[in-house]
């Protein structure tokens, strides 16, 4: 603060001028001592001025009401809510959420630098403070054609950026074990920033050599074996509790009083109704505490911890100095948001917002979007006679697949699938630059028993990914895809049923909220009447072309093995 | 870390190399998880590397034992060990203690930023880490004249060094609450850093207003009371438990395990033969553990607690890459230290250092004495017939002082001191500028019968204090004090019985801790043959000049009313 700012606060504090807004009667949420007090809070240009006895001149009445910092998420991939920062921030701040670190890992895979800028400019100024983390694996693997390459000396053009807290989840620790140029030269120029970790079932001496080089956190535990190691070893656990990877049940017993200040929770990836339909920290606070743990552990959990971690001093508590970021909450069983205050203004009230954020800059326009030499046959494998192809074979309930070998056969046309068989094509069409390049193979487990479904998400580099059982079909919705600049898209019968266009970078839509829910909810319907019988298509469409997950998967280049991290043939010997 | 030394440090935590050095088979205190873990501890190039089970080119063998991060005390002015940082690293670190975080107080009133970075300098390199914090209050008041000033815009020439972290305790807190420009200018300059406090009994709104500053840290509490309102406000309380102030026993029972990691031990100020015969914080760790603490609460309140909050995030746990500093244990209610390793290599060993420290840069000297003006008559006071005068009351065992009112008479050569009163000459000599400067009063309670006693050391400004009997001999104490460029100096009789020569800024001495400690034994022994019958008269004339503890001083510019913070006439009307 500046000594003028520093002037004003205290004369607030002593009490020689009224405070621009006081909180009264509420019991605050001490979380350096673990206590409850009873006390007014003061406020002054968007800080805390003093707890004690106060007068301002606005009042809100907290008689019977607890007062807590307000939530920071950790670890959140904003592009997985289809929206954008802008549009984000008023479905978080009515759940108690001030602040995020985001990790924009999949805009930089599509955009790169310029796709982080956007994220920077997108969020600048917004009443949801969001901190970012520099994207380590841009691209993920050198098996897809991503949009942008991030190498050591990109990212060190963001370490200066206020906002940029740190270098972002280091997923490839098989490149810090194998000791890669490329990536130790992204962790030394981060020497002195915060360094987050995704090792899931790291262990042992390799668990020893990635916290070594400084890496502090980890999102990716899922049993209280690994999360102990990881919390012995130095890394702050961050208990993930998402829309899809759900581990607060599993990890909560680890929780004690002697080591939850080194424990998070966080996010990481959150579907937008999730976000509206049950929010978003304060559900999952609202679990810990309905499994047992206690209420200001699981708070502290969401302010201060993550406010030590990652070295912002002035968030996370409700004491002097500190932002006057504060959710004023019913109770502490259900964690019910009465109000949320950032920077000491009210901005909503029983789940709604109270002012209107006006989005930073300019309309999000973002596209990316370069297809060359598309046409319905290059959708047909062509094949004569009978051979034994690769399948990439679905789990339920899990985003890892197998590989099974199945006998398929050519008709005129190229390779027939027999309508009984659950059996479809898919393929990844590379739509960054133009290459051409289009990934074909079989996918297994689907349900999927006629039209095509395609979609821009497609983790890590956001290639179109595109299902069907006809190449007509997967050409039509790769094309709607395309005309739209990105977007989910449901074919059926010839025609478009159904379409989430996702303009911005084909990740995130430029809609609000709202809108996005209803149009998810149109697509959806349309699903439900197309040949799909899975629950969530385009959840595993989004990871059929992750060539970091077992077993088999596929990406513009081809089907990818995983476990020898290689391109394979789609059909056997 | 560079990439090349984060590869060497990968390759020995996957076991492809041998590590430098194996403790073999102890048990680590775990900070993270206050637990404790038997592993083995694999170092290299100074970082530890992983635990596990691991082979080295050299072993300890740590079987039976327990392995602590390194000690960090969090807030220490060295000036009071006498030492200097070179000489103090050989008494501190085979105590346990490998980092420090010092105020350089005292030298900043004396010699300013030359001091600081004396002090820089004569730390560089040790393998005793030694941080240094910008000294806040230079000089701490109007009322007297320091050797030197320090406003906002010297301190900001430190900012950039690496070795500063922040401002030191802010011990004018009036001055923070009455917005004092200077003062305000001080901590806005520092906003991004650590701010440390000195805020005895301050509380309710004022304490509010001090804390809105973002001054972190607090060190002066006594009661349970004060220190939980500190420790609820956002400070870090740090518990002093020096050779003077000393207030663990008071402070334990605040600490829980629920708000143990805003808690840290620090010394402040320690004698050199308390910190040789009792040891540092192994001392401070022991007495706590007797009193009823867990050992590992108690050590993480001087390993993970002080880095947290200084941000050295490379210290305070044994954990893979951070700083190989490390306290092997015999057992964890003696806290008796085995062996102390720095950055990986050992120091020391059953008490003794292992290597030679060789001092950086040159043999000190910094001499800062240059005194104007001084004669016999100089230290007589004027007086004619009777009068009542300001005395200056001691208070057994505290440093208080009370405002004594005293019949005194004159007879030729001024003021008559009557052989059966317990009353003393005692006179400021200002040292620094050559300005003439001598303060003049009475002081009561000393139990001098006869002789002189004169120092260099007197807080803050550090000017000659100097009690006696006898004009001549308090002329020839001074004097001997100016010879020595410095010191502490007994006179008896006419002569000069005992002298411990401090040439480095009149504060320090550049002997070894040994021979300071004979040459205060030597000292100490002159003083039970002195007329003194106080236990510690030293001590006392160390703060007798210290205008900002009521009730009345002396300074080179007069008696002080400390209450009405102003000079004020010997003779009362």
């Amino acid at each position: 603060m500046t000594s003028k700012k520093l002037q004003k606060l205290i004369r607030v504090a002593r009490g020689e001028i009224p405070a621009d807004l006081v909180l009264k009667g509420g019991q605050v949420v001490n979380v350096f001592s673990s206590t409850l007090q009873k006390t007014d809070v003061a406020v002054s240009g968007g800080r805390i001025a003093g707890l004690g006895s106060y007068l301002g001149r606005e009042t809100i009445d907290c008689r019977g009401l607890f007062i807590s910092p307000g939530f920071i998420d950790g670890h959140m991939h904003i592009e997985s809510s289809l929206l954008t920062p802008a549009n984000l921030a008023p479905v978080l701040l009515p759940s108690g959420t001030t602040s995020l670190v985001a990790d924009p890992h999949e805009m930089a895979n599509v955009k790169g630098l310029e796709g982080i800028r956007f994220m920077l400019q997108n969020s600048a100024g917004l009443p949801l403070e969001i901190f970012f983390m520099a994207p380590s694996c841009v691209p993920a693997t050198p098996l897809e054609t991503s949009g942008a390459i991030l190498e050591a000396k990109d990212l060190r053009s963001l370490l200066r950026r206020q906002r940029i807290l740190g270098l972002g989840e280091m997923m490839n620790f098989p490149g810090v074990l194998a000791k890669n140029r490329e990536v130790l030269g992204k962790i030394s120029a981060f020497r002195k920033k915060i360094k987050d970790g995704h090792a899931p079932l790291l262990s042992g001496k390799d668990l020893c050599a990635y916290v070594s080089t400084g890496i502090g956190s980890d999102h990716e535990c899922t049993r209280i074996s690994e999360a102990r190691e990881k919390l012995d070893l130095g890394m702050r656990v961050m208990i993930r509790q998402g829309s899809q990877a759900r581990n607060l049940k599993d990890l909560l017993p680890l929780v004690t009083p002697s080591n939850s200040r080194r424990l998070l929770f966080v996010s990481d990836d959150m579907h937008p109704e999730d976000l509206m339909e049950k929010g978003h920290l304060n559900s999952v606070i609202k679990e810990a505490v309905a499994q047992g743990l206690d209420p200001i552990t699981a708070l502290q959990m969401v302010t201060l911890n993550p406010a030590e971690y990652f070295g912002l001093s002035h968030l996370g508590a409700v004491a002097p100095g500190y932002q006057a970021d504060l959710v004023v909450l019913k109770n502490l069983s259900s964690i019910e948001v009465k109000a949320v205050l950032k920077k000491g203004k009210k901005i909503a009230e029983k789940g709604l917002l109270t002012e209107k954020i006006t989005p930073p800059g300019r309309r999000p326009s973002l596209s990316s979007m370069n297809i060359k030499g598309l046409h319905p046959d290059r959708f047909k494998i062509p094949l004569h006679g009978r051979r034994q192809a690769k399948v990439i074979q679905l789990i339920p309930d899990q985003i890892l697949t197998h590989t099974r070998v199945c006998r398929v056969q050519g008709k005129s046309g190229g390779l027939h699938l027999d309508p009984g068989q659950d059996l479809s094509l898919v393929a990844s069409v590379e739509r960054h630059h133009g290459t051409g390049n289009i990934g074909l193979g079989l996918v297994s487990g689907l349900g999927l028993r006629r039209g095509a479904l395609a979609s821009s998400v497609a983790h890590d580099s956001h290639n179109i990914i595109v299902v069907g059982r006809d190449a007509e079909e997967m050409y039509l919705a790769v094309k709607t895809v395309e005309a739209m600049k990105g977007g989910l898209v449901v074919v059926t019968r010839g025609r478009v049923r159904a379409r989430l266009p996702l303009p911005v970078a084909g990740l995130m839509s430029d809609h609000s909220a709202e809108e996005v829910r209803a149009e998810k909810k149109t697509l959806e319907k349309a699903l439900l009447n197309s040949g799909c019988s899975h629950k969530h298509p385009f959840m595993i469409l989004s990871f059929l072309a992750l060539p970091v997950i077992p077993e088999l998967r596929i990406t513009d280049r081809g089907l990818v093995d995983v476990d020898h991290f290689q391109i394979v043939p789609l059909f056997e010997n």
